[in-house]
């Protein structure tokens, strides 16, 4: 048997998220079945590193599955690529040793959340960012990204509903860039909670209107509580950048 | 009466291009039926500066349209934005002195395409380019570019079928940018013909990949017969970038 990571980018617009569903179109569904044309009409399982939600975007989904066939790792990834609609794009194709699981061996992930602060927002965008048209004190959004860095136990932002209990996670960068017009919130960590990323955005734009204070950051954290934080800021303007092994 | 120009922006991946057709949904229309609402449910008819085609966008399009409201120019932006899809964008509303016509006052207009030539297309490029994925001649096809700059007669850079005789045009600029997996084609003229953008990102492609020599490129305008020239470069690479007054 062999081990193989894919690393795939998509445009998430179309699709109800990553990861199977009953009723709904996930994008691991339409790479496992692409897959089933290279193992004879038995569409595989894969685990990918990150269960992006819908709407949600990748740069990077890394996801390993298990193979029998003797195709090389490029045939495999041109071969998918050919199969593939083109908002699914296999990047990479890597032959890992025995075991490799793209989600319990990954020990860190980046993510981008983008935010358009023109008063109209280009039609190239609708499907990559939120619209936030208001004056932000960006400053003020930076002070509080470097409070909410470090080792916390994160529960406040926790989509409501998760069966997670453990809810401690390292979060390594929380930085806000103002490229004229764009605000880029980078997160990167050693995991993260179900609309972690989103709600962290959600509460340092009420941080940028004046809505929250810089300081009420810690007692956030402390509530563990999901009413104690922002908004979920919508799932369009979320990518997942990268996993990290 | 009050003359307006708007300057819109749009994806075009949905429409059947700008000017207003029977059988298909043209941006120029949804525009008007937007309009409609702030003129008692009269559309009134624009005029565009550039045709775009099917598949074809715009970062400034301009267009014109004679009206007998007084509703201000910010107001016309908001109401036509608050009703218009997402996919097409009121990016300025302007008063302009009476007579002003955007199609016959344009003085030069500037277009984009852009080639992806990285062997795995991105998700989201797929919509906003052409995939290339050949090895390519940028100097080669930097020299071509310069043989077509200046007054000549571009009919062999025409689509066939159309009816216009006077083919003479200025192409003032014609680069072609290498951004690292991207090729951008930059197009400033006093006018354009019928596909003639993506007819010219056609032939320097040809030039790129050895199909065609530098040196043929007067052959092809004198020729002044369009199999003279390359391939139409597909509609989704160009974007109208700006009109000139």
């Amino acid at each position: 048997m062999r081990t193989l990571r894919l690393t795939i980018a998509y445009d998430g617009t179309n699709y109800a998220g990553w990861q199977r569903q009953l009723n709904a179109m996930a994008i691991q569904q339409i790479v496992e079945e692409a897959f089933a044309h290279l193992t004879g009409g038995v569409a595989p399982t894969m685990s990918g590193a990150g269960r992006t939600d819908a709407g949600v975007h990748a740069q990077g989904q890394v996801a390993s599955v298990n193979v029998e066939f003797e195709h090389s790792a490029l045939s495999v990834q041109r071969a998918l690529n050919m199969r593939l609609p083109a908002d699914i794009r296999i990047l990479d194709v890597a032959e890992m040793s025995a075991g490799f699981h793209a989600r319990f061996q990954a020990t860190g992930k980046s993510y981008r959340y983008r935010m358009v602060t023109t008063s109209v927002m280009s039609p190239f965008d609708r499907h990559f960012a939120w619209h936030v048209p208001w004056p932000l004190d960006v400053a003020a959004m930076r002070q509080a990204a470097t409070l909410l860095v470090g080792t916390h136990d994160f529960a406040s932002f926790q989509a409501t509903g998760t069966t997670i209990t453990e809810t401690t996670r390292t979060l390594e960068q929380l930085s806000v860039t103002d490229v004229g017009g764009q605000l880029l919130i980078d997160a990167t960590g050693d995991g993260f909670l179900r609309h972690m990323v989103r709600i962290l955005a959600g509460t340092l734009m009420e941080v940028g209107t004046g809505h929250r204070s810089v300081d009420s950051m810690p007692a956030i954290l402390a509530a563990e509580r999901r009413d104690a934080a922002g908004k979920t800021a919508p799932p369009q303007g979320l990518t997942l950048m990268s996993v990290r092994y």
